[in-house]
């Protein structure tokens, strides 16, 4: 193979020069990080899994119309995916309280919220990802307000999707992030679905014993970290042949 | 007088039932708290300042239609007001960045912002006034989206109208916080302006010097915050007859 450029290292994964112009490479680390990376650690094949069950399910996104920026997973730890422009905003979605949200709001972990909650933050590590509102938004020029009608209802759209698809597998989806990112066509951009859906960025319970299948096992030093995300896997039977 | 009920002790007002059904008297303090009341103290003669201040400005923004909870000045330390319901989101108008908003979002003190910037938070002592958007607001049912629009809209108002007049008398409204209460009648309710407007819960810095006229001199331990409050009364001609 021959030598790559290396455009960015993140928390989880690093990004690579793609083989097309605006394509890029992304590669899944087993880095783990917590609480605005002060808590740092190592999941030992989460690389593997996020890459495939992002695939998955980007895959499957797409076929109810989503855009997504995913094209194919080249090998274990690493897929190519479309190089969008990120909006510096997260969005998470919220079906039941669990986290920040709790401490914020006064909140009892697994209280359901009356309805699905949208929530933003600016995408800024140094400040700590903060909350902000969709005036905040429109006041820093973040994204327009045409931007965020699209992202909010592809927001709603994943939710639905990936509320039914854990269900399937008798897991409940507590709450979720999303990236999206601007691709161009000459003048006119729009927004397309990037990042990656994995147990990093969800909180996944199983329906049955409440038992956490995602990160808040990393974060609250509860254990069993591998287990609980090849168990994710196994049940959307992605562990079944380990082809590449 | 007659002895009167207390209906409520807050950080820097008392509320006590007023003469008639729907009424409640608002008794000034000089007690100054701030960072969620972490900090406490005493600004001689803020009560009577504040009380001065809020009923010229809340009678002058009822002149322009803005529907305020205001009704009379009762004495040097007292006025009566409609009582409403209030909605539990103090609305926070910025024009210029100052205080939470720069170590939150990471801005420089006196920059101004690009447009002005409506800021919500959740009114409870004990979370500390954390920020929310509306999809909280909705969520929780903390106000309905038309009070939401007429809130939003009063806001803007009252902004524009006390950004003209502070810049009358060479001060730059850099920020402040409004409240709203609901009042019914029959079936209906509306939303309506309430609490007050004053020093209290202004940035005003002088546009000369820069010089910060409002409570900033006391969370900052600044000195000269009595004679700050005096001096914005003065410049809006509230010291010359001390009547009442
Ligand atoms: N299609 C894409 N094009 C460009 N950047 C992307 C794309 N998808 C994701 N990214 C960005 O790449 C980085 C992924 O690496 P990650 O380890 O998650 O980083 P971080 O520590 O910033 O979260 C993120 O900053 C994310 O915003
Ligand atoms: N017209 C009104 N009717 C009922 N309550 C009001 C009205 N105007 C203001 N209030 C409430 O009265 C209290 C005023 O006292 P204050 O010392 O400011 O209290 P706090 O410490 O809660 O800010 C506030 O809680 C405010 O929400
Ligand atoms: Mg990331
Ligand atoms: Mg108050």
């Amino acid at each position: 193979m021959t030598r790559r450029r290396q455009i960015y290292e993140g928390k989880a994964k690093i990004l690579y020069e793609g083989p097309e112009p605006g394509t890029i490479i992304q590669y899944f680390k087993d880095d783990a990080t917590a609480f605005n990376a002060q808590k740092r650690g190592t999941i030992n094949g989460k690389g593997v899994i996020n890459n495939r069950i992002s695939e998955y399910v980007f895959t499957r996104l797409s076929h109810i119309g989503i855009p997504t920026h995913f094209i194919r997973r080249l090998n274990m730890r690493e897929q190519l995916v479309r190089q969008v422009e990120i909006v510096p905003i997260e969005v998470v979605v919220r079906n039941v309280a669990a986290g920040s949200i709790c401490t914020r709001l006064g909140l009892e972990e697994g209280e359901p919220l009356p309805h699905t909650l949208i929530e933003y933050c600016y995408k800024d590590d140094a400040l700590g990802d903060p909350l902000i509102a969709e005036e905040h938004i429109a006041c820093f020029g973040w994204a327009s307000n045409e931007e965020m009608q699209d992202i909010a209802s592809m927001a709603i759209r994943v939710n639905d999707f990936l509320c039914g698809m854990f269900a399937a597998i008798n897991i409940r989806l507590v709450d979720f992030k999303l990236e999206f990112g601007r691709i161009y066509d000459g003048d006119f951009s729009r927004v397309i679905l990037a990042d990656e859906i994995s147990p990093d960025g969800c909180r996944l319970w199983d329906m049955t014993s409440g038992e956490k299948l995602d990160k808040d096992r990393f974060r609250r030093d509860l254990g069993g970290e591998e287990e609980a995300y090849q168990e994710v896997a196994r049940r959307l039977g992605l562990l079944q042949n380990d082809d590449s």
